[in-house]
């Protein structure tokens, strides 16, 4: 009795509308109250002129902003005419700015400054930029200094991007399944569009020029022609014109076969002129409809998607052609370097090197090559990808993915900030030391005249758009490396943590430690020590370690880590499929030297007896079971923290991660007990003493079907 | 300039939440003051012992309602010490209920009163029942009254239903697409489940207990035998327990040859003892895990599915056999009559008949027949199911679509209540004169010991649940009716309008004639005069008048209309098919004869010359053309209508019926153009003088195409 009183008691005291995660990081929640006095000061009054779309939005954010975190919005003024004005334009927008030294002539497009100025006798804040873009953002950098509780009254602040498209790539089909999706179908209601357009749209945009997110894919790489038809690009541009204030151009993929499918033409290749035409005429047809529109992404010979190799044409041969269409209206194609055969013998790793390099230099001045940070695909660790670095004649896009598809989907808490901030740092060595695969991406090695880091969307319909509370903050760490590949993964947690969920600290440490160290668990109880592409067969949900036979032995697991009675891992040094030697010399004999390499890709290239000695002086065999294990402890260490954070956090979002960390848990131990119950049939060795047997045989974790996991169609 | 500040300023007075129709009816806004000054005195105290589940939701909801319509609670009391209170509960929970004579005994079960009475000398209004559920259901109740403004200080009602099944069916598959869905995804996260439940979850059950709905079939009809494995079996419990408060019990799918498919067995024949062990042991298994599971709904022989006639069994002898292995249990069977099979040549409006009355008195005590409103299957306007009426000793449950299938999808304001209604309103015959489709479903007639009524959900992960606003209104007025089939639909949409828009009469009025004038309109612009099934093939989208050829006959348009040279309609009097035979005398002599059938079912029964004379005065082919243009008239005038509704609606929810009002708007004239269009080659005849040609030319019409129009996988 008493105990359902008191559940009765739990359940009325709960507020009507609970916090869902819908808000992302821009819940503008009121400050406590002594911090709102000390911003009060500086947001007295308001000069800003919202002369275009994109400075109504960064005005209607600002007030919004101003409204929820400080409880009151400035009075709007013409002129600065009192203390702690704030000024925010352009120098065509707002003539007080026109008339301040603020150093904007530095700043790249959508650059902006924030300063502290005397304006008529005021002290006054300056937020100001060169276009309207740049207004909006930094318009989101001030009130992201308030929702973290930073000083302003000295701010002084420049930010300009080096990279130029800041993207995300959607895998959302016309169908409105997403491939590799986990958050739900896809936002754009392709039925309803452009009839109906959803004020979700809106938030979208929003939230992404947040980061500085300036172009998005609205389609899968594995295209569809149909996205290219005027019934479709009527859809686009609805889209195109919710995002436009934002500051967000609309790119699609293009399906190389598109002529066939819907121009009605024989052929696609490349080098015929009515093919060249068919392209020409639809990329001034798309331009009519769109005309911001920002370009196309190709996914060509990959995966048995069509392309100019199925005519016996280059990959440069394929993308000048739809260059040379886009060109006269300004658009960008992106090629993506994701290519890899099963015709071709030679290790999955080194195909795309091998296909790409001897094309540097050939593609037109338009065109970016986009390479996945690793050459194998998004694995939960991957060295980088040996392209970066080594075709600099031709600007390389990095590609990310956001979404978890090989990471345990929507409910494992894995932060990817530490792992792209790791592959960021990663010295090419091409030309020289010190040319990081940040500095090949933003141009600064090769002096690229395009540069542009996309990321794979983890955005959906679900409440939260990212399938859950924590994977919102993988959205945002790639939209702020995006913007600045050189920024602390560890210092954006904390600025996500803070505007999510809590200035506390004692919510915030203990938050910020669970995403600092949830990769490397992710990494533990799933691909250890260098292992990779262990997964569930095509859905890619749980361990897979046993896949074999199939169509293709580049999908199998078995394929990836060739464990036999010696011992573990692929061999890809000079003895092995020399892989190592796409690297630089330096690296090459790093990765090529078992005593030198990172035992995080001691896999990755050596194949290694079970008995091998690793830095821990453990055993190879019991390396593996132990770092299995620390995996799933890390994760249980992480549900415990949570569940000390109650207090500090909203129930909804405290229950929905607590039972996600519970998931996690369970399935953290599932990919530990199968794994070890696996390799154990090669390595033939006891466990190491302490450490419990896997709860089931192998044959149950074999038998384990999942036809509906989500993401895969 | 002033354009772009106007459109700032309209942005910034919008309120940061918006309404979304999240809340469903049951919003709980505040009163006007005058009107809460009026409630007050009559919730100034509450004596309610939670002492269950159920009764904690009851009194959470209550409270959520008082809170918000009269922006306070009344203070909780062991007694009632003071005019105003509310007594709340059953004799058993509720000391002081026990006390009074309340007239409960003649009550159903979940059936409830609301009285005034005097308490210890304090006026009190008491909500009693003999059940928890009837005090959760009578607290709905209360709440509706509130939120419709009507009087409550002489309230005295007493509701008991006669239909024990109220019923949603959710063709939901387990990769969460969803049947004719059209609201977005299915509910329910199976892929997470059931280790993470979905606050929703409760906010649908809260939904349906606000109706009355006690039962949820959770799959698809067309059913997936993986669904019964112990894995889903415990996802589906999750949910159970969920729902179990709020009085709703779980029901699952059944296919037919599940024991081939997950159980190993060689054979599905009902009579085999090894099939029917199995469905015992299965029904022991499904019971162990959720105790009070309802039972298994099956669609077995129809349209692929398999059966027991696959096995030289009857329906009955499947039905049977699944019976008696969930009858230990008190678990049901329901059976879908919606039977036909293109290897039969005779029309397919006769199948289902033809099929089941040779069984009547066949089925087990513990088996009810589904069966859909009409014979063809849910086309926008049928004559009622010549079944009802004709299986004295078979409970027959009424089988209601929901969602909008032939009806325009989510986009097309179509109110459904008038049309359930007049299907609910005709009168069978059988076995005499009063004997209407209500009263042969809730037993009246043939003292059926079971009843039910269901309706396919229009329900999905769309923040506003069904798809649109106004389509909220059907999955409303589908409960109401299943609780009480001889409700006005117009008295139900009206209240529909109250709790979820405004009591406002400026408004009610108006949207009010919207709604009941919508139905007569699609009919009008798809299918006037009897025609039907001339949707787009496979997924039902837009006219598709001209569909033939294909695997089966009855899939086609041009098996329905039959038009030619000489004329159009189906000829099914008794020189035709002679499906008319299959109703009473009474009724087949009205639908037999030309000169006495209603119009609206005109061609359906009867083949007539282009030149007939209608009652309008007006040859059949004019008549056709008129009608067409009317409906598209009437969509205009609503949209008119919600136009001028706008100063009393809130942006967001008038935005998106504006919007959808608009296309409408354009599909009901490519309906109309459409169909002239191709009728026209048959009728050889010009349009009437006034009415505009068909915008494009049948041609165009014919090539459009919708791969990925929603609902269809």
């Amino acid at each position: 009795m008493s105990a359902i009183w008191a559940l009765c008691a739990a359940l009325l005291v709960q507020p009507a509308s609970a916090e869902d995660g819908y808000d992302l990081w821009l819940r503008y929640q009121p400050l406590p109250p002594a911090q709102r006095g000390i911003y009060a000061p500086s947001a007295a009054q308001l000069v800003m002129p919202a002369t275009s779309p994109t400075l109504v939005a960064a005005k209607e954010e600002l007030l919004r902003g101003l409204n929820g975190l400080l409880s009151q919005a400035p009075a709007t003024s013409e002129r600065v005419s009192k203390a702690g004005a704030l000024l925010v334009g352009t120098p065509q927008s707002n003539p007080q700015v026109a008339q301040l030294d603020l150093g904007l002539k530095g700043l790249t497009p959508q650059g902006y400054v924030l300063r502290q100025r005397r304006v008529d006798g005021h002290p006054t804040l300056v937020i100001a930029a060169n276009d309207d873009v740049g207004v909006l953002y930094g318009v989101f950098h001030f009130l992201r200094l308030l929702q973290t509780q930073q000083p302003v009254d000295k701010v002084d602040v420049s930010e300009s991007s080096r990279i130029q498209l800041r993207m995300l790539n959607h895998w959302d089909n016309l169908d409105r399944t997403v491939e590799r999706g986990y958050s739900g179908a896809s936002l754009w209601d392709w039925h309803k569009l452009p009839d109906y357009v959803d004020p979700r749209y809106t938030d979208y945009a929003r939230a992404n020029a947040s980061l500085g997110i300036n172009a998005t894919v609205l389609t899968n790489v594995n295209a569809n022609a149909m996205a290219l038809t005027p019934t479709y690009l009527h859809k686009a541009e609805a889209l195109a014109k919710v995002f436009r204030p934002y500051g967000i151009r609309v790119y699609l993929t293009a399906r190389f076969s598109a002529p066939v499918e819907i121009g009605g033409l024989k052929t696609a290749d490349p080098l015929d002129p009515q093919v060249q035409k068919w392209w020409q005429a639809k990329a001034a047809e798309i331009y009519k409809i769109i005309p911001d529109f920002g370009g196309l992404l190709v996914k060509a010979n990959s995966e048995g998607q069509p392309g100019p190799q199925d005519y016996g044409r280059t990959h440069a041969d394929g993308a000048n052609m739809m260059a040379d269409a886009v060109k006269p209206f300004g658009g960008t194609v992106i090629w993506r370097a994701f290519v890899y055969s099963n015709e071709q013998p030679d290790d999955r790793a080194k195909q795309a090197y091998d296909e790409f390099v001897p094309l540097d230099g050939k593609f037109r001045d338009n065109v970016l090559v986009q390479v996945k940070n690793g050459a194998i695909d998004f694995q939960p660790r991957e060295p980088f990808h040996p392209l970066f670095g080594a075709m600099p004649k031709t600007p390389l896009a990095m590609e990310f993915q956001i979404t978890k598809e090989y990471l345990g989907f929507a409910t494992h808490l894995v932060y990817l900030g530490t792992f792209w901030e790791e592959v960021l740092r990663e010295d090419t060595y091409r030309p020289r030391k010190g040319s990081t695969v940040a500095k090949i991406v933003d141009g600064t090695v090769h002096n690229y005249a395009r540069t542009a880091i996309a990321g794979v969307a983890n955005v959906g319909v679900d409440r939260n758009w990212s399938g859950s509370q924590f994977d919102q903050a993988n959205w945002y760490a790639f939209g702020r490396l995006a913007w600045n590949p050189m920024l602390s993964s560890k210092d954006i947690a904390e600025e996500w943590l803070r505007m999510t969920f809590s200035n506390d600290p004692k919510f915030v440490e203990p938050a910020l430690g669970m995403m600092m160290k949830s990769h490397e668990a992710v990494v533990d109880y799933m691909t250890p020590l260098g292992l990779h592409h262990l997964m569930g067969r095509g859905h890619h949900y749980g361990p897979g370690p046993w896949v074999e036979g199939g169509p293709r032995a580049d999908w199998t697991s078995v394929y990836f880590h060739r464990a036999d009675a010696n011992g573990i891992g692929f061999d890809r040094t000079r003895k092995g499929s020399d892989a190592v030697s796409q690297y630089a010399p330096q690296v090459a004999a790093v990765f090529n030297d078992v005593k030198r390499i990172p035992e995080k890709f001691l896999l990755w290239f050596h194949h290694l007896p079970w008995d091998y000695r690793t830095k821990s002086g453990r055993i190879l065999w019991d390396e593996l079971v132990y770092r299995y294990t620390r995996g799933v402890d890390t994760v249980r260490e992480m549900g415990k923290t949570w569940q000390s954070l109650a207090p500090l956090v909203d129930s909804q979002r405290h229950a929905e991660v607590a039972a996600f960390l519970k998931i996690q848990e369970q399935e953290a131990k599932w990919w530990r007990d199968a794994s070890i119950a696996y390799f154990q049939t090669f390595s033939k060795r006891p466990l190491p003493s302490g450490f419990a047997p896997p709860e089931h045989s192998l044959d149950y974790y074999k038998s384990l079907e999942f036809p509906y996991a989500p993401g895969h169609h």
